[in-house]
Formats: C-alpha cells, structure tokens, sequence
C-alpha cells in the first residue's frame, strides 16, 4: 500500500504542491481499510514526501526522498545558492553530453524543442512550461551520469517548491529563449559552445570561462 | 539522547565507519537507561547515520540524514559518476572563491597548506590526509555557497565509504601534489587558473575548457 501510493508520487501523477485524494477517497479507490490508508499517509509523511495539513488535506512535498531531505536541509538556504549549483551541475552536464551523447539524445532533444515551439506559438503556457523542463532534464540525461541527473532533478524541485512558497502558482516563462544553438553545439561536440549556451539560459553570465 | 548521540556523529568524534561504543558502555558513560540507549540508537540507524551489526556492534554509516541518504540512493552508482558530480562542484568552488574569497579564507588555506606541507615531510600519513581533506573544504567554503558546500562534503563521504568498502582502510596519498598555485590564483582572482589547477588534482582533465 505504502509503495502503491509512494508510485503515485514519484511517477508525477500526482505532482508536487497538489493534495491527494482524502482518506475516504482513497479507501473507496483502492478498496483497502481506512487504517491502511492512513498508515501509508502518515509513514510517507515521515520520509518527507506527503505533508499532512490537518483539516486541509495531505499534499505532495517532494517527488523522492532525497528531494524531500534537500528540501528541508537547504530550507534555509538561498534560493539563489540551490540555483547556482544546479546552474553548475547543468552547465557540466552539455560539457559531458557533448562527448557522451548518443544520436537518440540528440532525436529527442530536437523532438523536445519542437514540442516547446508550437506550445509557444500556441499561447499554450502549460505546454510550454513542461516541454521546457523536459527539454533541460533531457540535456542533462546527455551526459549519461545518473548521479548528476539525480542530484540536478532534486535540486530543481527544491527551487520550483521554494519558488511556490513565495509566488504560488504564477510561474511565467519570462522569455521565450531559444535553446536551438544549445542542441547544435551538442550535435557539433563543441563541448565550450555548449557550456556558454547552457550559462547564458542557466542565468549565469555567459562570460569566458563562467562554466 | 538522540541528539546527544547524533552531536557525537555529526561532529566526526565518532568518524565514518567506527564502531561506536557498545550500549553497557554508554550505559555506564552516560547515566541513563539501556532503554532510552537502545532506542536512540535505533532511532539514529532508522535515519541513517547508524548501522548496526547484530553480533558486533553499531557503527557509524554517515555524518548527515542527507549524506546517508545520498549513501542509499547512489549505492548502485558508478563511483567515477560520484566523483565526476563533486569534482564539477569544487572546480565551480575554486571559480565561485575567486570573486568571493575573503583575507580569512587565504589565511585559512595558507595555514592548512604550511600543516599540509609539516604532515608531508615529517611522513605522517594520518595528519596529511587530513589537512588535505581540510584544504580541500575550505577551497569549496571559500564559495560562500553553504548548499554547494554540503553537497560536496557529502558527496565526498559517499565516495570515501564506497572506497573503504572496497579496499579497506588503505587510502594511500596517491602522490603529493602541489596546490599552491590553486591558492595563489585564488589570491590573485584569476578564475581559468584556479579552475584549471582545481581541475588537474580533481581528476578531471587540465585540458582547455574541461571545466
């Protein structure tokens, strides 16, 4: 019960900041004991993935537990410092992809920023928003190291739960960047154009050697 | 209890890998009951930072939630993919101290490089792994990121427990190697030097641009 409902999480059927269904909901969906249910609740809130708002309801924390722990250790943590590490590990991770990259990477990195183009000249704001941060996970997964994906995954599910703290919902995409020279440098192997490519849109200023 | 227990890890008075003393000793050593012991011992294993060993003791499995955390998730990664995350971050670090090192910050490394130096010459293995280690630290707390600090404190003991678990306690000074040119580019702010000197004893290699 305890992994049904962890699946529900970390597959993003339920993403994070949303509420799950209530207990009663769950018992009838599931077809298991009002205790079972709560069991499950409660020992997932304690690994840090659900947070249990009594008389509101239990919501998403944290897609993995290692994001729920970086979530509460780097609570007091600037945002700015979450984002410039995960700025860090992006920028090395188009350096690594562009020695590493396999020709299904880069056919779905073109997919990915054709998916982002027609969301956009759709006005489609939803669809934007997700095949862009699709497009940045994919980059990333160029790089074939599964430690870097991993930490940069978590770090920007810390950023994005911090960034709702304190906006709520209304995250815009500020400007329409465009990523193309970003997939081009890749296909080329041009390890110092793809990391400046990467800087300029991670926000770090794409000076000499900023990477 | 627990946190009287948790101060002895997290300080490193009880280093990675130490068996920590038997529950009749911390009885003994502090006055309480072999209950309350037990179950803060169990509590510390259930986060993390214990393993215990039944018929032989409990031993210290990681100094943070989050670095045993880490420890879990990235049990089946690649070291190399580790090392190659934590060696992007102190190269970012060398980059990150040199527009934010302080007069402090260069003292610090210049004493621990003198310690470092002393430890070499007088052969004393132990002492110089350790004021490398601190050398290193204090590189990457130079950054003035506390979030790229923890994560590269962390990552770096998941990948000293991966070593110890396969080659012992047998972690030789591969080589002595010269980092006073890192702290002397960090003095002078010259970003590519220190990223480039940072890079070479990190593994990764001094080429153009490998950072």
């Amino acid at each position: 019960m305890i992994a049904r409902l962890r699946r529900q999480i970390t597959s993003g059927t339920w993403p994070v900041g949303s509420r799950i269904p209530t207990e009663t909901e769950l018992v009838e969906q599931l077809g298991v004991a009002r205790n079972t249910v709560r069991e499950a609740v409660r020992a997932l809130a304690h690994t840090g993935l659900l947070d249990i708002r009594h008389g509101s309801g239990s919501y998403v924390r944290a897609t993995s537990e290692l994001a729920g722990m970086m979530r509460t250790r780097f609570e007091k943590a600037h945002t700015d410092d979450i984002a410039e590490v995960r700025g860090a590990l992006e920028v090395r991770a188009a350096r690594l992809a562009c020695a590493r990259r396999t020709l299904e990477d880069l056919e779905r990195l073109d997919a990915l920023l054709t998916q982002r183009d027609k969301a956009w000249s759709d006005g489609d704001r939803v669809a934007f928003v997700n095949s862009d941060v699709a497009f940045h996970l994919a980059v990333v997964a160029a790089s074939h190291n599964t430690v870097l994906a991993q930490l940069h995954a978590d770090l920007g599910e810390v950023i994005r739960a911090s960034l709702l703290d304190h906006f709520g919902e209304e995250l815009r995409p500020e400007q329409f960047q465009d990523h193309s020279r970003l997939v081009e440098a890749l296909r080329d192997r041009d390890s110092d154009r793809a990391a400046y490519e990467s800087g300029s849109y991670m926000g770090c200023a794409p000076t000499q050697g900023d990477d």
